[in-house]
């Protein structure tokens, strides 16, 4: 009984980490779109949102099965608990992937970004794809110090949305109010898919030791 | 066992509509603040929060005690891990009325919204204020026909977002970048807090018929 349980927990943390792979890939190409105003590039992110869905709804089903079949108690419950938020809160990060690609997408033939702006937005990219590839190694290794290193990262997300709000609120600022309010948003996404990933590391950390970490 | 089980269950749902009315408080307050500029309203709405976030966390205890306990199998373990969806998205609309509460803050002693804006997002404040306070009936009740309702309001947010972004970004805009940014953000925030709302309610026509309504 037991050893079914941990068997089908582990085909969940796999899946888990799959999602979260093709999140990664989500944020790449949205990035990519955005900074080069590439409309087809932006439809493959729209569109490869169904299969993250999908994947979503795959994780959910087979926890349910676990929680009814193999009916775990105290931190066995937990982490079943624990897989279902930290899937809804991946498919919220692929989510955001798709807003970033429509806000792309609207302005094509023109890139939404102004010039000078590009190294600071290129910059949330990296640094939320890199979290985003972080997780799903955490996820796979249930490695608890790599979950709390993280939070680090989150606090660069934060300083890159305070430049980008410095930037274009400054007096220097020439591309308009369609840009700002684009820039804003952007800055918005990124940041809450930063938050995501530094949730679900915690949850990971909850996995393990049974405690969430202090929030960084 | 059952009936132990049906009423933790009773209490749990009674919780959540304790939790959406305070909700409900914070999106009233933190759209005065931002209406008029009043800094001791927007301290209430942020420091108010941490009550939500307790109350959050009861709910969380005690669908757990009831999980590990009871051991519900099929509809009733899915009707306690949709209580855990409802508390965890109640919770954020608490932190998205705390955004709002914050920009009405940083604007002190100014007003974040320009005169002529007001009527608009005055608007969005009474739909999301209206959804929300909706949404503590319809749990109360298990009020599944008025839970499909709600979707229609989403539908005028979804609207009134559109003309806010019209007005700021038209050519008769005159209040700056710092002014459209302020309500690009603001128009989302009260654009998720609708979203949630009724996904909320969604779960609830779950609790009672076992299925999702369409997206509507």
């Amino acid at each position: 009984m037991r050893d079914a349980f941990h068997e089908q927990l582990q085909s969940v943390f796999a899946d888990l980490a799959g999602i979260c792979r093709s999140v990664e890939t989500a944020v790449h190409l949205a990035t990519e779109a955005l900074l080069t105003g590439d409309a087809e590039i932006a439809e493959r992110v729209i569109s490869a949102d169904v299969d993250i869905d999908l994947a979503r709804e795959h994780v959910e089903e087979t926890a349910f099965s676990i929680l009814s079949l193999q009916q775990p108690v105290a931190g066995d419950l937990r982490i079943v608990v624990s897989a279902l938020r930290m899937v809804s809160e991946l498919e919220r990060m692929g989510d955001l992937s798709v807003h970033v690609a429509k806000i792309a997408r609207l302005r094509v033939p023109h890139v939404a970004v102004p010039e000078e702006i590009r190294p600071t937005m290129a910059r949330m990219g990296e640094v939320a794809e890199d979290m985003v590839s972080r997780v799903s190694r955490i996820i796979v290794g249930l490695d608890v110090e790599a979950a709390i290193e993280l939070g680090r990262s989150d606090e660069i997300m934060d300083q890159l949305r305070r430049r980008s709000f410095t930037e274009l609120l400054g007096d220097n600022w020439t591309h308009g109010v369609e840009a700002a309010v684009d820039l804003a948003l952007l800055g918005r996404y990124y940041e809450r898919i930063a938050d995501h990933a530094v949730s679900v590391a915690n949850r990971v950390v909850y996995v393990v030791t049974g405690d969430l970490p202090a929030r960084v």
